[in-house]
Parts: structure tokens; sequence; C-alpha cells
């Protein structure tokens, strides 16, 4: 019976697949949080935080063909796949109740991307989610950012909404494009009557590396616009925890990208004949 | 009850989708003229143009998993997924019923462009369409291109039918090929019993702008064959305007690429084992 | 009527379509000769060669979505999709019946080389195809790289079937796989019990341009085993005409890649953020 | 028939096929064994060494659509498709049954590997298999990568169980993720209930090149937990054997990457005019 469970839990024939581990309690007009990694990992570090702080509970896993070929370890000698994780909150008075989505990585293909999404979105709209709130990081190029949280929607309704909140809602003036989940899931979401609402926090954009400055904008925007109540105190220690584990999976797409560049260099080694048909 | 309409406008499943914004009354053998971002952005120039001046209504959206994972800030804030999108024009005496298909992008994968063409060719066979017009660049590579609109057909009735207008029809000699949507479109057409005429203004190709006097050149022909009658002298002003939004789309195609090219050069930071099972 | 029609020429629903345009006599045992485009383009140019002077009849075309999205100019102005093509030849007495592959192009993707492999060899199994031979070549690497024509096999009685024909059956000691169709189709084909023999012209394989003389050789020991009649005098000229085409094609492979490339490098230009969700 | 038959053997609608050649007898309660070809080659080198010594039994055959498409040479001039096989071990007194899987090639792209795996797990599933060792190498970029052999495990039952053998548990602290089948066999694996164990020998990890060295120590560690009884003197001998066909098929990825890698440098030679719709 072990095998036939284990199926269950993860059909070989799909390729994406949200894995329920609790059935959550019921969600009152819930807001979906998306903090996954990208440039300065602010969101995933923001959101991260949230969760830890708010003691929101898990309660579903996606796994997917998208992701990297690649398993981490998490602790010493414990291999996971990559995923990513859905944790819920149940807002106290006064607050609204909260789905947040974090993990390990993004797609790896533009079609990936898409799919991935339709699936978070095909969830996530079962728990009645009508809102959703992105997390992500605008590269600057300058070395001294500044600490602007600037911010897009995919209907103007939010915009009102959250106004005189310290969002910068001139984004257009400054980006043209938002590359991956960030702004795939309110693209995609709106198709769906979500309304979205995207939080980018502004980071040099390099080096490629965490950067804790620009989480903390953005998640001091996440507090006042939930109304939430969390000690900030311990940001910084949960950032040196987070980024070590941060920079594997980081290092990890570079690698990837890497490997495949370095052997096109190789010499071809051994063979004197080189053969096409 | 949202959600499940919103499920009909795009569904998860399918790849591409075709969403009718606005019936359009009874087209009369019309024509698909193309213009979608390409070198020099020649089509998406032109037809943008024609567009505009013929005050064509949009009709229909189109959608797909083939294009960027990407969202784009049309204003300065407000997000949209990437799109094609369907205009009908209804034409006066003398003039004949068009359908145009402009868009912020082409697929990004061979497989997509196969699979995006077919799905307009499904969609405009409906309507009618037994002609179809694609308008593109041809990058001479010289820093004087000329003004030439070189013509290539795939079937030649069209050519003796558009002769004397000004087209050059010895693309043969020119090129080979012709790549992406502005070629396909009328290769997997001719299969379906479309005939098809492909418009190719000349440009220098580099650097990779807009080229408003190729446009131009192309527009000169449209409006020749059609028998239109639009005011010119707005172009170089709406190319202008068009210019800021399509070097948004353009950057992130260049983005998207060299972006894995940075992270294949960056340096492995951090880890001192490498390791590939 | 016309839609309908056409519509089932070519399925968008599939991936790779093979259209019959006359059905072929009954064929006693035939063996399909391939011969596409690669190093030195030796199968294309000597199964060309072989259908023209045997004067074979095309009685069907295959497409693929898996080929470029690219349509070619064959003549001065009139547009083709890239296309394989099956031809037939009734043998005289003495000879046996073949089936001819010919065409622009192979799979552009890895799938692809699969997908339509076995789209053949499903298509030629209903002609009571038993046999393969394809043609390709041996890029040595050396600027005189000999006339030696080198034969694999996928079923050792072909090579004793074929001894004594001056094919040199040590390619296992100058090459260790083959690549593309011309490996690939023997190797699905013996799946099927087909056997299957790859004959392989010495090339050097630089510059990337047709060889006559490797092609040569490679229609020599192919009239041998199949003891056919033609005039070689005209190969030259008619490599010639090829050449035309083929480099059109040719060099479409390289544009493809080259164009990627080339982006990868192009300034940012205009955009003073960058960014990344 | 024979058709019909052979089109059993490999259905060209499924993408990954499993071909069993011979029934295995009753295995009890069997370890699946895992050597495919990666860094240092040392899982392919240690597992092929085992099942030649115990004369392991083959008993199926697993084709790939995800694999290259390329056809080997294994002997001088016989054609095979890339493969992975699986070989079984039935026990003596105090040893498990085993079952091997070795191939030519690991997939090519990234949902490749994922839907591999799960063909592998779905059919080692059905022999009872509950438990997966997985060998691979751990590139140190050291010349002088000692000799130690990293253990990493799916569920920590498995490390207690393997304690005390000399396999270095901390594997975490030198590698962050496990690249390719040696890691995501056990992470899929544990989704249906399997316990896992991969096993890293210490490789310098340049040049690309077999490591007997490592591979002896993997397999001294595999003889150790299996309790299993082989000669090891043969072992660099078979190295020099294996060395030669797996020279090929490592040559075989760094070709590929390598020729579209040339051909983006290829001069465009012929054509005056470049041209994109």
């Amino acid at each position: 019976m072990i095998y036939k469970e284990a199926r269950e839990k993860i059909n070989s024939d799909s390729v994406t697949n949200i894995k329920v581990i609790e059935k959550p309690p019921k969600l009152d007009n819930p807001v979906l949080v998306v903090g996954l990694p990208g440039v300065g990992n602010i969101g995933r570090v923001a959101v991260g935080y949230l969760i830890s702080e708010l003691k929101a509970k898990k309660f579903a896993e996606l796994y997917s063909k998208w992701f990297f070929p690649f398993v981490v370890l998490h602790d010493k000698s414990t291999i996971s796949l990559l995923k990513n994780e859905l944790h819920y909150f149940k807002g106290k008075s006064g607050q609204r109740d909260l789905i947040f989505l974090v993990g390990d990585c993004q797609s790896l293909s533009p079609q990936g991307h898409y799919e991935v999404i339709e699936e978070v979105l095909d969830f996530i709209g079962k728990y009645g989610v009508k809102e959703i709130v992105t997390v992500g990081g605008l590269a600057t190029g300058d070395l001294e950012p500044g600490k602007k949280v600037v911010g897009a929607v995919s209907s103007e309704k939010l915009m009102k909404k959250y106004a005189g909140q310290g969002i910068d809602f001139n984004a257009g003036d400054k980006v043209g494009y938002i590359v991956g989940a960030a702004g795939l899931m309110l693209g995609l979401g709106k198709e769906r009557g979500m309304d979205g609402l995207c939080l980018l926090g502004q980071t040099s954009g390099f080096p490629i590396v965490t950067d804790p400055k620009a989480a903390e904008s953005a998640l001091d925007i996440l507090v006042k616009i939930f109304r939430l109540k969390i000690d900030m105190s311990k940001l910084e220690k949960k950032v040196d925890e987070m980024e070590k584990f941060i920079k594997k999976v980081e290092g990890l797409q570079m690698k990837a990208v890497s490997e495949l560049a370095k052997a096109s260099k190789a010499p071809s080694s051994g063979e004197q004949l080189r053969y096409i048909g």
C-alpha cells in the first residue's frame, strides 16, 4: 500500500504537483503574499521572516519538473527536492488572513514559469484568494540604491487602497517590465479577477547577494499594509541563517549555466575524428 | 462565479489562448495584416500606425505560455501580460475589410512560433480570411539601406495582383529565408489555402532600433494596395510615443539572454566544493 | 470547404505531419535511403542526385513544428515551409524498389529528432520497409580527408550482405557516435526489426560547405549496392545548382544561433534601471 | 507481425520506455544501486565493475527521447541507441538482492531528468524496491582530492543503518546540492516512501576524465555495506576497457555543446543580406 499512497502524493504524469500537508482552517478573504528567490533575495527574505515571526503554518508543498534537476542539502546530510511552500496565517482582530508562498527556486524555463504559476493560482483560488501581493527586488545598478519600495499594480483600485503607506507608485518611470513570478503571478491572476500589487525593494543588484536592508524596507511596507506586529530585531540574525542556505541555491543556478559554458570550451580530447551525420 | 468566468477567459490547460473582447461585425473576405516586433520594428510601427489612423477596433487578445515570462508596465504603475492583439477595420467604398494582428512580442521558442501561428490561423479562418499580408524588416547591414520594399509571396497569383505598386519582387536574390511570424504565417497559411504576401522594408539592422523611415516605406505600400486614406504627418510623433514602449520590450529580450550570459560568468563565490552527481 | 480540406492536410494539433501527395504503386520490399543536410551535405547531395537521375517521384511531404520557425525562398519570390520529402523509385529487372527521404533540414531540438524519425518510421513501415540506408559525412578535420566511405550497421547481417563493395567497415575505430538522423534512424529502426546501414563519406569538415567529392564517393557505393545505372557526369553541375539553395538553409542554422549570441552582447541601451523580480 | 511486435517494444507515443528483456526471479526486498555517467564517472565505473564481478544479469533496457539524438558504436561497426540498463543480482546467504541501474548517459534537459527518473521509480517499485543507493562524484577542485566517500541521505534512518562503515556523513558542510540522477533519484524516491543513500567519491574534477581511484573508494563502501565478495584486482584493467567507450560518450556531450558554440561564431559566408521578419 505504501506505493499506492506515495503515488498519490506526487503523480508522475503531472508536471507540477501541490501536496496538501494539513487542511488549513477556514480562511476569510485571504491575501496571497509571494516571496521567491530573485535579485537580492528580497522577497524570499522578507516573506520568510514574516512566516517565522507570525508563526505561520505550512499547509502545502509544491514540486515541479520545471525546477532544476537538483536536490539540496538543508542540513549536514539530508537531501530534499527543490520545492515551494504555502503557509497560512489566521489574522487576529483587524488583521487579514494571509497565505504565504516561499521556496527554493523559480522555474527554469519560460513555459515552466507560466505553468507553475497557473497551478498556484488554481490552488489558492480554492481558498478564496482575490488579492495577491508579490515582493521582489529592483536592481538599480547603483552602489547606493536608496531604500525606496517601488510599487506596481495589476488593477488601479489597489493603488488607491494602498496609497499613503510609503509605496512609490512611479515604477513605470523606472522599469519597463517585471521578470518572473513577481510579475507573472499578478498578470495571470488578473485574468482570474484577482487584484495584484508588486512591491520592489531597491537594491544595487551586484554582486548577486542577499540584500537585508532592501528586504527590511519591503518588510516595513508589508507590516504596515497588513497591520502586523512583529519583532524586527531578529531580522539580521535570520538573514545570516538564511544566507547560508540561499547561497547554496543561488550558486546552483549559476553552476548549472557555468557547467554548460565550461563544457563548450573543453578540448575535444582523445578522438581524432569528429563526426556529424 | 468570478473564478469560473475568469477560468473560461484563459484556460490554464491551454498553452495559447485567444480571448474575444467583442464580436466584430460580419467581415467581407477580409485580409489579415500582420505587424509584430522584429528587426527595425517595421511591421509593428507600420501596422500600429494604420490601426490608430483607421480607428480600427480591438476585438480579441492572444496570450501564450510561449511568450517571455514577463509582465510589462504600459503606464506608470499598471502591469499587463505580454500579448498580441487583433483589430478589425470595416472598409469603406472600394476598400477591403482588414484584420490587423499586432503585439508586444513573438514566441520565445521555435515550437512556440509554429503553435501560436497555428492558433492565429485557426482563429482568423473563422472570419473568412483567405489572404494574409505580413510586414517585416530586411536588415541589409548597410548604413544607408535604401528605401525599397521587397516582396515575397506564398502563391504566385499575389505577385500578379500586386504588381506595379512599387514592390520589389526580387526578394529571392537578396534573402534565402524569412525568420519568425512574417514568413511562417504565410507558409502555414498556404497549407490552409490562404494566399500570402510578405513586405520587407529595407533597414540597416544596426543598432537594433526602430527605423521609422523603413516603416514609412512599408506603410506607403500598404496604403496603396488597400486604397486607404490616412494622414501620414503624425507618423514621426507616433513613432516617438511607440518607441518608449517598444524599447522596453526590445530591451526585455536582450536582458533575458544577457542575464543568462552574465550568470554563466559569475564567480562561484563561497563554496569550496563543486559537485555533480 | 477549402478550410476543412486544408486542415486535413496539416493538423495543427499534431507536431509532425506527413502529407501524402499521391499514392505510390505497390512497392516490393523497398529500402529507405536517407540523405538529409549535415556535415558536407554529403547525404543531401548524393541522394538528391539519385532522385533526379532515377526520375524518382515525390509521393509525400513531411512538416514539423520541430523544424526552424523559418520559411525559405526556393526561387526569387516564392515562400515555402521547411520540409522533408519522400520519393519512390520502382526498380527495373534486378533492381530493388527504393524510397528516398531528403529535405531542407533536420530537427532543431534533441526530442524533435526522436519524434520526427519515429513519424518517418511509422510511415515507411506501412510500405513494407525492412531495410534502411542512411548517408552522411565523417568530418576528419584533415584538409585532405581521403575518399573512403565508412560504414556502420545496426545488425551484423548487413555487414556481410554489403561486404566487398568498397565500404570500410572499421567505423568504430574512427568514430564513437553518429549524430542526428543518419544514426538515429537506424537505432530506432532496429527497435522495429528494420536492418540499417550508415554510409559516411570522409570530408574535411571545414569550412562548413558542401563537399561534392565526398558525395560522389558515397554515390558510387549507393550505385554499386543497388545496381543502379546513372549518368555521373552531371553531378558537378547539379551540386552547383543545389549549392545555392543549400547555402541558404545552412546559413539559416548559423544565423539563428548567432542572432542569439549577438543579442546577448548588446548594450542595454536607454534604461537606467534593470529589474528582476 | 514483425512491426506490431516491434511497436510494442518501443512505443513512439511514449517519451521514455523500459523494455523487459527477461523476467527476473522473485527478488526479496531488493536495493536499487545507481551508477550513471557523471563527474569522474565514479558511479558508472564502480557499479559497472560490480555488475561484471557479481555476474549480475541484465533484465531490462531504458530508452528515452530525453537522451541525446545520437547513436553509439559499441564495437567496430555496430550501432546502438543510447540507453540505460537494469541488472539484477540474487544475493547469497546474508547478502541482499540488488538491482543495478547503469547506462550510457543521463537526460539532456532538466524536465527530462525528472521524467526518466520517475519512469525508473515506477518500474523498480514493481519489484519491491524500498531502498536506493546512488553513486556519484564530488569534484573538489584539488589536484589531490583525498579518498573520502561522502554520504548524504533522504531519510535519517539510513545514516544510522550505515554508520561505522567509513562513510563521511558531513556532506552538508561541503556541498549545497547534488546535480542530476544521483540526487534526484533519492529526492523523488523519498516521495514514494523509498529510503535513499548517496555516496560521493572525492575527485579533482578536472580534467574531466574517469577517476578509477575515486571509483575504487566508492566500490569499497558498496562492497562493505552489501557484504559482497569481489575480486578488486581487475578494476584497473576494467577501467581501461570502459574508458575507451566512456570517452566516446563523454566527448559526445561536449561536442554537442561545442558544435553549437562553433556555429555561433562562424562567419555568415556568402549572403550579403541578413534578414529577420
